[in-house]
């Protein structure tokens, strides 16, 4: 495991991965990807979320279904991406097919006091970026989906998650594919989503 | 600037920093925080995100009010830190009164289609997250703050921010304070938050 990468090249290489071998996923780099969740800021400090980590086939293989039929829900959505981006178009057509080639399914969870909104996020989102870059940290792939929040219900109905816990995203986990290549990513330039004391303002 | 620190240095040891230092932040720092902001993921790699980094004594001043007043109606949701952790009270009264020490504010933005949900966040958080990484490798501090959205129509105004876009953070950056030291956090142990399989589910 290549634990001693540089913080800014883990930040500036970490990208989606999509296509995944089906070899297990090592019990301390599970451990080392939660502790680096665990990590993160949340709310007062107070850590309301839960991770839960789906090894067991079967169960895999019903979120997995779930992904299927919500991404399938989303895919005409996305044809746009054919003509400005057709390897994420490829790339995500291949995750909603074959989610669980990916010998770890992970659902980042947050428990909340009633309703969720976007702010509830701040206490999720830090944890679930820190799972992504400690997964590039260690070798690994995974990528941020939410498209499963469609079915919701079943999702917690799976695995008894409560009613007061609510998910945010779902991340399949598992050492790339052979050919499939960290970043670097293509990003907009900072200069146009950078704004200097004034909307708009320019430097 | 310790550009070298490792991923797992970095994740381990970046905590909320509340007491800063005048000294102004380099605008080679600010450009390698806005970058590492900038490689985070975001759903469909659209980038929705905008940055207003706010230098301005004026406008540092009128942000800085606004949090004063939402920091103060919050304070009293807050006195239950008194026995849990009486540290990040004082640390969060101090940064309530006086937000505007710190020489860079940042207000992390996210444009949307209309409404905004807990998964809105999964396209402005993971970037929110790398300021605060990037902020820690850089020997910089910052926390990430909300009770500013309790005047969401003020802060838009102050800074012409348009009606399809929404603040989801705002972090205060600059150098920690004297004897304001990184982490190590105290976090609850990971067995306490992961489910294994299933909710409840123990190794």
């Amino acid at each position: 495991m290549s634990e001693d990468i540089s913080l800014f090249d883990a930040m500036s290489t970490q990208r989606a991965i999509r296509n995944f071998k089906p070899d297990p996923v090592p019990q301390e780099a599970l451990n080392k990807i939660l502790e680096a969740a665990s990590k993160a800021p949340s709310g007062t400090n107070r850590q309301m979320w839960h991770f839960v980590i789906v090894q067991d086939a079967e169960k895999r293989a019903k979120l997995s279904d779930i992904y299927r039929r919500a991404g399938r829900n989303a895919l005409p959505n996305l044809q746009w991406l054919q003509d400005a981006n057709p390897r994420i178009l490829r790339s995500a057509t291949h995750l909603i097919e074959h989610m669980d080639d990916a010998p770890v399914l992970l659902l980042a969870c947050i428990e909340h006091g009633g309703e969720t909104n976007l702010t509830t996020g701040s206490s999720i989102y830090p944890a679930v970026q820190n799972i992504l870059l400690a997964a590039r940290g260690l070798g690994l792939g995974s990528v941020l989906t939410t498209f499963h929040k469609q079915y919701e219900d079943e999702v917690r109905e799976i695995f008894g998650i409560p009613d007061n816990v609510e998910t945010a995203a779902l991340l399949p986990i598992g050492y790339p594919a052979d050919g499939v290549r960290y970043g670097p990513t293509r990003r907009k330039p900072i200069e146009e989503v950078t704004h200097w004391d004034v909307w708009g303002g320019r430097k």
